[in-house]
């Protein structure tokens, strides 16, 4: 068998059914996709490889997917740490918004965002916010894939003066990415309390019609609930599901107030939740329930938010909070383990995304899109598992198309 | 003026009454020693020095204390991950001691905890653990500052086969340091649940005598809690009140279980805390109240325990994880802000261990504890802060002796 790339790692989790951790297995790669996983002796008696890559100390994963982001935010780093969620809000972030945001300040946040995912093991991230079509084409220009977000609002902003150029703007956008091999385009309105009934019923239908996500903030915070319970008379999920847009579809960020039925609902409907815990710890927004949501079978994936709300887009880190607070929360230490975590951050990000054919995990015919971590530091010595390892997995090929 | 060693990095964090940042600042070392702090053009004119060390994009920190360690369990690293706490202590943590704890393994964990430390920025450490005369000589040797305790349990073990033995040994262990320019002995006594009553007063008594602090779990888990007033029909605080050492040689970690009394007794008394908050997540201990510790005056250190209870002996995200989770403990986004986090993890480390008038804080006369952190990388651009930058701070000079 004749590959580009064969990758040869000490460790491999390829974040398959079986959650299993694989020593001694290759990964052959041919035009970016993953042609073969198999042993390593095998792989270097049966394929020929242009470039064979052995990785003694490391670990093969999947790389990540960055369930929420806002990847200009990053230039708004650290602009008002340790204040009050409206302070923050009203007095720093929203006016350097309105006073700084254009093409330029996306184009140049989003690089660094770029830059820094990238370096951190992210592939894939999931991106709302203003001048879209300039985060779409740094990622393309970068070779990152992306789902980037229609964004949407009521009021009027520098990017689109009102609900109909903000959809016109985002068709437009999302007319020039159709077929692209990394950039796909879903909707993105803002919030339940940013956004109106009539464009989120629009966002409904050409949503099922193009058959793309929609990417919402949803139940952040508790006072969110309040104002919609006073406004509308339902709670923020409740409205979305009036509306039609509760379903597979469905990428709800944060989700930090939830009761039970609420939680048996989206497991029903098959709705996804971003999971996002530095960002809701950092604004005091609350705690998500990731412990119940997992036992009901909700897929929940992980996010960083913006850079603003964090501060990095580090997902590994996110993930290390993620298993360590849902511990706290749930009150059992054996909440979130480390093989889930690594699943919400790469499996279940791409299932929310619809891409679960395409990425977020090792499997013959994905697109390779893989990260190695070097584990001889001394912070990762001595390598200890309490899991078996498999040393036996059987070959798998792709034979066809995907 | 001369000087060995001429640091100017592009900030400076003195941590110093005011938590000032400084730009345009140097620092000139003799000695080993902090011989002035003054403005770099300045520093370029006055001072004479062997080598002048020029660090844009850096910023100066006084060096990290690790206010609660086990280092030697750095060889138990992810040993037992997610799983319930008295599962993890009596099938993994226990038997792993009992069948391989010896002053070989102490010798080994020490040094990688040693390398980890340092490379993380941490130049001063609290140590609790058995064969203290291993982890001691290999702090020495690397140059590295420590408290280590004289570990006391009620049981035997390969260590020391009784309450007197563990004194004995102990007070050997001090009596070799006495006077050694880095390497301090204080009393670790592990915990009210582990020790009784005759040597807690034993250590008192000798704590007193040669003015060393006594470094203690305490109220760890709300178990700990109960059981004490079950078997001694006080809380673990009371407790240790009635046996004379609570006071400012108390250096107590965890301290989860708090009632609003006992926190004001703590400051009356100006006893110390250690927050573990890693640790107390990922074995469910509960969550300290820290903003209400600092708000009513306690002095509140950080540490991370052990590796195998955090993972890592990462200082600088024990920060990051502590200002995070306070806000959302608190459900105050301006609790625990940037300036306390690393203030806990340097001055008030210092204090807790006795140690304020040679580390802590960047300050003339003071031990050059000093770590600078390259602020370049992409997750730590653009450089915001909502502090006004003083650029003028006065000259100060180390005239005298310490």
């Amino acid at each position: 068998m004749h590959a580009d790339l064969l990758i040869i790692p000490q460790w491999l989790l390829p974040v398959d059914t079986q959650s299993r951790e694989l020593r001694d297995h290759a990964v052959a790669v041919a035009d970016g996709r993953i042609l073969a996983v198999l042993l390593a002796p095998e792989a270097r008696r049966s394929i020929i490889a242009a470039w064979v890559l052995e990785l003694p100390g490391h670990v093969l994963i999947p790389g990540l997917v960055n369930a929420h982001t806002h990847a200009a935010m990053t230039l708004m780093r650290g602009l008002a740490d340790d204040l009050p969620l409206m302070t923050w809000l009203h007095d720093y972030i929203w006016p350097t918004k309105t006073r700084w945001v254009d093409p330029s300040f996306v184009g140049n946040g989003s690089r660094l965002a770029v830059l820094e995912m990238l370096r951190g093991g992210v592939t894939c991230f999931n991106d709302m916010y203003f001048y879209p079509e300039v985060t779409a084409q740094v990622a393309a220009d970068a070779g990152m894939r992306a789902v980037i977000g229609m964004i949407m609002v009521d009021l009027p902003t520098g990017y689109a003066d009102g609900a109909d150029a903000y959809i016109t703007k985002g068709l437009a956008l999302h007319a020039h990415y159709r077929g692209h091999p990394l950039i796909r385009i879903g909707f993105a309105p803002h919030s339940p309390y940013a956004v109106s009934d009539g464009p989120l019923e629009r966002v409904r239908t050409l949503a099922d019609e193009l058959e793309v996500p929609v990417h919402i903030h949803l139940h952040e915070t508790r006072d969110e609930v309040v104002t919609s319970l006073r406004d509308h008379g339902a709670r923020p999920l409740t409205r979305l599901e009036v509306l039609g847009l509760v379903g597979p579809g469905l990428v709800a960020a944060h989700m930090t107030q939830l009761e039970d039925a609420e939680i048996d609902h989206l497991a029903a409907t098959g709705a996804h939740v971003v999971h996002c815990p530095e960002s809701n710890l950092k604004l005091v927004s609350g705690f998500c329930p990731v412990a119940w949501l997992l036992a009901a079978g909700v897929n929940v994936a992980l996010g960083t938010d913006g850079a603003a709300s964090n501060n990095d887009l580090d997902l590994l880190a996110e993930m290390r909070t993620a298993a360590l607070l849902a511990k706290g929360v749930a009150g059992s230490a054996a909440a979130l383990p480390a093989a889930a975590a690594l699943r919400m951050a790469t499996l279940n990000g791409a299932r929310a995304l619809g891409l679960e054919r395409e990425t977020g995990s090792i499997e013959p015919c994905k697109a390779a899109d893989l990260v190695a971590l070097d584990l001889r530091d001394a912070n990762t010595q001595p390598r200890t598992t309490t899991s078996p390892i498999a040393v036996s997995m059987r070959t798998t090929v792709c034979t066809g198309k995907r």
